[in-house]
């Protein structure tokens, strides 16, 4: 088809640009032959996606199966699952960012592995180890930086968001010259990044608007913060204490920035509980304006209003030691899981009447939980029985079962549009 | 092609699918030649979404072209336009809501034409004449249901999202047994819509949980509400009245829910400035858990206080008479444009400080705003001058220009995320 005919009956070859309009030609005639007369675009224009899928992102999320080093990508609409993608390395403590698009998930391993996987081509684009151990990242303001918090060698190493070449790396090193643990990594507006260092009792600041020149602004921030959350509008930084009663706040509209003691007399007097596991704030609700907290060993909720100080206006009893305090997008509830002997148990808070107004015993090892963008369903991981279930927050009815293999952390990718997350 | 000789030399038509299997080899066979190895799979495998592009939805928008009843398509991460999608109609006042999956725009035309954009394919998949004079809609929590809000005949109409089909009519009845024009139509938590009757003075909570059996209940709102607000954590409802002081506000965590006079008294006493244009009530900011609303016909914004009984807080001087005041999602800044004659300018408010502390004069006409989903870049309209303009909030500094025909709304596919939008 790419010769042809002279005038004077040879057989001559075709200049490319000739050819390359001859067989756009062939394809527009194989198109209307097959009847899809459409298909002439796909096949003569842009895009050459192979394998991939035709679908809008909002609705998509990932289900991590810890055992199994593998990820399983899940669609909310319609409740299902539409593949899973292997080689993601230890994924025991795995979590997930996404990238401002929706199309891709970042997702940091418990060894260090960093992957970059394709949720329309179901399948790893990148993937660098870049740690010892590590125990996730965030995905900066402008989605074009991703960030990892890491144990081991302790610091915060930055990477390009399209090709996950290293850009920097941020040793975190405290007063003593030691190297501490990262926690608590979250973006701030401004391609700024908050987190704080375990062994050092710093929260540090980080200015990435050079993501190869990063600038840091170190804080104290008291005795082991074991995990830190920024509140959605990008305001208030929060660290949990393990090493002392009570939180490390900064106020980041504040100019210079810097930290305060609140909730400081919490647990004080009262005998403390053997704590089972620790609370993770990346799940702290912020709703109606105050902070739900879980409270570490107590079977409580904590509210504190940012208005009033961050004093805490009120203790909500619950089922065991809270591990994930999740609001409704709404903030009308606050669903809460638990550490053992009761993380076969979820309750549900109201927030206008402070009532536990749902206790669902749904599996055994319910690990984490995700609301949809509009929070009319909740997902939960059911890590012992093999399953994850979605839950119908208006009626607490269980409206769908998919199965998955020992799953842990459920990420949606309405996380790329929040702050924080 | 589609014939071959018999082994006896005669030419017999071949069966379909044997048709189909050549052309499909014949396809492959000019990817090849056009070295486009990748093609053959597009073209002959998996998916047959013909023309449609892979890619994410979460960075996607659309500007209406007002005049020549045009959408263009268009990202933000790369700031460009993707394409343009014609035969809307007539698109004055022309506003948008987007499926759950971020991929389809539902475009309400000020002719009562509702259509249904394919943001990928680039196409109308669905469009039906629904009304005569139309100003909008909203989608439900669930995104099964589209709602239109209809000025004549005056009234609601219930699509299914998927097919445009009609679900149900809600006529706009008021007590006296007239059709009042809809405003304000917003959706909220659990497959609910609020919305106002101009005429009949009334607020309306429609349950839709049945779509084809929608409950109404009808509050009283007070004279001539105008427009309404869904506050985005789905509990305050308020209108704005044009035929008296103040607003009407709905508790909506209220049981039964009632309505309330608030900020009652913020004109009076004061010679009343003539309005050139109505502020629209969708665009009011909650940042920092107050309300910060354009005050009619006055140069102010006015700061509410939710927690404190919706009472005024303080209000801020701007450059003229406020259209549409837009929070940064963090609510660090309200972003704020003007009537006429001050529709060149673009005022920006920092809600710590209660300050201006940027004046901009972009264009002429600067029609509306939106805010990318993390708040890094603003993007306004400038009908007069064929253009959009994209602007750092960080720096305040233009980063991007666009080509527009006369662009009027603006809307960003995280929409689709958040409640009352």
């Amino acid at each position: 088809m790419a010769d042809r005919q002279t005038p004077g009956g040879q057989t001559a070859a075709r200049p490319p640009h000739i050819v390359r309009r001859s067989i756009a030609r062939l394809i527009r005639f194989a198109a209307a032959a097959l009847g899809v007369s459409s298909l002439v675009t796909a096949c003569t224009g842009l895009p050459a996606e192979p394998g991939a899928a035709v679908r809008g992102t909002g609705d998509l999320g990932v289900v991590i199966e810890r055992a199994t080093g593998r990820l399983q990508v899940v669609e909310t609409t319609g409740m299902t699952s539409l593949g899973t993608i292997d080689g993601l390395g230890d994924l025991s403590h795995a979590s997930v960012v996404f990238s401002r698009d929706g199309r891709y998930a970042f997702v940091f391993g418990r060894d260090g592995g960093l992957s970059r996987v394709d949720l329309l081509a179901q399948r790893i684009t990148h993937r660098v180890k870049q740690a010892g151990n590590s125990i996730g990242g965030a995905i900066l303001q402008g989605g074009k930086v991703v960030a990892a918090q890491n144990y081991a060698p302790g610091g915060i190493k930055l990477f390009d968001a399209g090709t996950l070449e290293l850009l920097s790396e941020i040793p975190a090193i405290g007063p003593d010259g030691r190297r501490s643990k990262v926690v608590g990594l979250a973006d701030l507006p401004g391609q700024r990044l908050a987190a704080s260092l375990f062994e050092a009792g710093e929260i540090w600041i980080i200015d990435a608007s050079d993501p190869r020149q990063p600038q840091v602004t170190r804080l104290p921030a008291g005795r082991e913060p074991y995990d830190g959350l920024m509140t959605p509008d990008g305001r208030w930084y929060l660290a949990g204490l393990f090493g002392e009663d009570g939180l490390s706040l900064v106020d980041l509209w504040q100019t210079p920035p810097a930290t305060r003691k609140v909730l400081s007399g919490y647990g004080r007097g009262e005998t403390p509980l053997p704590v089972y596991k620790m609370p993770h704030l990346r799940g702290w609700a912020m709703a109606q304006g105050q902070a739900w907290l879980p409270a570490i060993g107590r079977h409580e909720l904590l509210v504190a209003d940012p208005a009033r100080n961050w004093q805490e206006q009120a203790r909500v009893a619950v089922a065991g030691q809270p591990v994930f305090a999740m609001a409704r997008p709404d903030g009308r509830q606050v669903w809460v899981n638990f550490a053992f002997p009761k993380n076969d148990t979820v309750q549900v808070v109201d927030t206008a009447t402070r009532q536990v107004v749902k206790t669902l015993t749904p599996c055994h090892g319910v690990l984490h939980m995700e609301l949809t963008p509009k929070g009319e369903a909740l997902w939960l991981s059911c890590r012992d029985d093999n399953r994850v279930e979605v839950y119908d927050t208006a009626t607490f009815r269980r409206i769908a079962t998919l199965t998955a293999d020992q799953p842990s952390g459920i990420f949606f990718t309405v996380r790329a549009q929040r702050i924080g997350m």
